[in-house]
């Protein structure tokens, strides 16, 4: 019979995700005024790695179906050749599940994270995550590498991992 | 005494901006289903062009506020080292006024566009725009290039230029 291992989701913040990527986000960052007044420049929010390999950065559009509760998961993902970078389009939480870059990462190196609703993030080139776990339909704003090469590597998990939600959103 | 040009904004399509840059939209677009059926990618909906110069594509966030009706325009710009890509995180519609790559531009040269609310775009490198035209406070996910160089050139109208917008946007 498989383990059950469970792992609870914390707010996303910039220090918790710093060794996973950069969270996009506009709070506590100090705008840049330009366009005579009429915008504020949240600037550079999120770096685009597109690395060293022939390829490209590419603006395309994820819309997902949200998982069923409990949140189960199989998998773990990675892009060996870029960065990934997820930005909602409708300010509704969403459930990211990390391990730090590196060829193999153990159960205890997950980590799970729930936005606020206004925050997207990006995954630096090589990190562990789980592919997209939305709660409602929502679609992402997805800026990554795009272009021939293995960028995907998936590994299963052979246990079961189940992700603790906050209650305010299981209720 | 200065003269007054009109331009009347039409639907943002495909087709109308092919020459400026690209419409981020989802609409007519067939997904690929990815994620053991999690979500449907909509792959490649806007290049990001960095251009040769040293530099990079960062991911920022822009927050407009209105303008005031008529839309009277001041001036263009363009981004000769980039592409810049728009996309709005609430669905509001938003004008855009473009006039193609070159050295210079004439009054009959410029074309103005409102979107559906769920289209962004991008422009491309060297084309001229004007900075953002939003109708309601609305934020925008922005990927453009990022790094040192020249990468803005401005040109103030000498007449007056009043975007008309459609009757459903102003009543």
């Amino acid at each position: 019979m498989s383990m059950l291992h469970r792992l609870r989701a914390e707010p996303l913040t910039r220090e918790a995700f710093q060794d996973f990527g950069d969270v996009v986000d506009c709070n506590g960052v100090t705008p840049v005024t330009i366009n005579a007044g009429f915008a504020q420049r949240f600037n550079d929010l999120a770096r685009v790695d597109v690395g060293e390999a022939a390829g490209r950065a590419g603006i395309s559009v994820f819309q997902a179906r949200p998982r069923p509760l409990p949140i189960m998961l199989d998998l773990m993902e990675r892009h060996p050749l870029g960065s990934q970078a997820f930005v909602p389009l409708t300010p509704d939480p969403f459930v990211i599940v990390v391990a730090p870059a590196g060829d193999a990462f153990s159960l205890r190196d997950l980590k799970a994270f729930v936005t606020r609703g206004s925050q997207g993030c990006s995954y630096a080139r090589g990190v562990w995550h789980h592919p997209l776990i939305a709660l409602v339909p929502q679609s992402f704003l997805v800026v990554d590498r795009l272009g021939d090469g293995a960028n995907l590597d998936e590994r299963p998990f052979d246990v079961h991992v189940e992700v603790v939600l906050p209650d305010a959103l299981t209720s």
